[in-house]
């Protein structure tokens, strides 16, 4: 049963089967990581390029903070339709071009690939299927090893491919480090735990058709992630924002009363949230902060304490599963079934 | 006076100046696109960076499309914090680092062009201001001549940017011509005489409080600048997609009535567009369609007409000027004062 009274739906179940999902990822293709750490340092790769979707998508914004952050090779999110819908030929030689899909069956994604090896690009595949399309075109592929997504909002799959992130980041630079990468699950199931809380919290948020989600650095996709989750389960119509890009416009939304949800991690994001916080309740703005800072927090209306004394650039995956959890527990709340979102289904096919 | 009969704002006048502002601007920098394009032949650019905040992210955004469309050079949007707040050493020998900003005040801008100059890049910076910080520090300006921006909500600078970017991409490529861009102006000449259609429209709109805005392709930085002037503006919690990433997700929004804009110009991505209109119609959402096509339109609940036989890769000056206009008028329409957004102001400082 979940904590709000319904038996438990799928999107909660593969919530809670995360850090086996990590810890068998993490086994399956560290030795795949030390090859390919061997195998960069000969290829001298000038750019990364991530191409992806949805959920996916979020983790290439999240892929894409790593790696320049710990790396020093610029990275860009592609546009697909410069290549599905244009066909315009890009000078790809000496880059490295990343895809991430779920299913492996995202055609444009595989288009993208495609070209990107006629191109001159070396192709990586980040995908939860080994058998899929995917998985077969690329120079090489990554597995998530999440088993089946049955939900139709991704969770077990997106911390996967955030894993499967640090790990290329381990073979493309000297930051991120195995050992580092190893504590991911032990952290998760220490987030997990949190399942109780927050399905007393979102009693509060029955009513919320709005908000905004704020976000910055290495957290930034997971403002898009969580936005994601609150509008394909939950029909909130989420905004997501940088803290530095809200205030230049989007700011002029706030009125009283009007939810904000920050992630507010530790580290060099720390103070600028702080001070968006106070500015906030100024504006008397309804915020709700997600924090695992020993630090002073700032006064919110409400808090979700993230467990662990967690270095940022490990907060990403932990900071989400909150944010899941909240999802999957709202949506019941709001009289919703998280696993049948309207007008969704596991695999999207868009060019 | 306005069509909703208040003394015209300050917003409204810059959107009337436009025709002005972009023919001076290509004059003024006509030349300057001529020795840059001989300059780049030598330089042999391999990667271009583009970085802003706010509306000059969504011409950053549009200037990503149009110079991977029409140079193979790959592009990559910049991630201010990664600099400003992580201090990462990015390898940017060969990179064209642009960058955009209305002042050439943005703190976090200019902070990031200063880094990319130590990294190896050759440094450009697109604004309206020739005496600024942003001017004297890059390697080469090309400067909007808007005169002053004294609205809050930039218009005539949006797409003095865009018209910019234009004149970069006959430089770096062969796709883009001198004449073509010299029509944008009676373009959008053609185009500010919706604004009495636009007066009658709006007040369908008065009691809007959410909405999404798709475009794809080339005209994908507008679905931003439009949802961004409705934010900032009317305070509309305006969402914007691709319609390929509309469909991984956000459509589980749309119930009957919600308002979804979509700009469709004729081209690569009018059946796409088509098909989702179609879609959402059977969804009974409310649809406003922005369109020059002379094909056959989808039904639609509204469509503005825009002018014109207008080349696709022509279309995204023209496009945004009458989401300018529908912004504009439908702040008056719902009793607030576009010129006085809460919280806002023209040059905001971030790091």
């Amino acid at each position: 049963m979940s904590p709000v009274g319904n038996p438990m739906s799928l999107m909660m179940q593969e919530i809670l089967e995360q850090p086996e999902v990590l810890r068998r990822t993490f086994r399956a293709e560290c030795e795949h990581a030390r090859e390919f750490q061997a195998f960069a340092r000969k290829q001298n790769f000038r750019l990364v390029v991530l191409v992806a979707r949805g959920t996916s998508d979020n983790a290439a914004r999240f892929g894409r903070y790593l790696l320049e952050l710990t790396t020093g090779i610029p990275v860009s999110m592609s546009a697909p339709s410069i290549h599905t819908l244009y066909h315009a030929r890009l000078d790809l030689r000496q880059a490295l071009v990343i895809g991430i899909s779920q299913s492996g069956e995202g055609t444009d994604i595989n288009l993208v690939l495609k070209a990107a090896r006629r191109q001159g690009a070396y192709t990586i595949g980040i995908t939860n299927e080994a058998r899929s399309t995917m998985a077969k075109l690329v120079d090489d592929a990554f597995l998530v090893r999440a088993g089946r997504q049955r939900s139709v909002a991704a969770t077990k799959t997106y911390t996967g491919q955030l894993l499967l992130f640090y790990l290329l980041a381990c073979g493309l630079g000297s930051h991120i480090t195995l050992e580092g990468v190893s504590e991911l699950p032990d952290r998760v199931k220490q987030t997990v735990k949190l399942v109780p809380e927050i399905g007393k919290l979102v009693e509060r948020y029955r009513y919320m058709r709005a908000c905004v989600v704020v976000a910055r650095g290495i957290n930034y996709a997971n403002a898009f992630e969580l936005a994601l989750k609150l509008m394909e389960t939950c029909y909130v119509v989420a905004e997501r924002f940088s803290a530095a890009d809200f205030l230049h416009g989007p700011i002029a939304l706030i009125e009283r009363g009007f939810p904000v949800l920050i992630l507010m991690p530790p580290g060099k994001v720390f103070r600028e949230l702080q001070h968006l916080t106070e500015r906030l309740r100024r504006l008397r703005a309804e915020t709700l902060i997600f924090s695992s800072a020993n630090a002073h927090l700032p006064a919110a209306t409400r808090i979700i304490r993230v467990p662990g004394d967690i270095p940022e650039i490990y907060t990403p995956i932990p900071y989400i599963v909150p944010g899941q959890i909240f999802s999957a527990l709202l949506a019941e709340v709001k009289g919703l079934d998280p696993d049948k979102p309207r007008e969704l289904h596991i695999v999207t096919r868009t060019v």
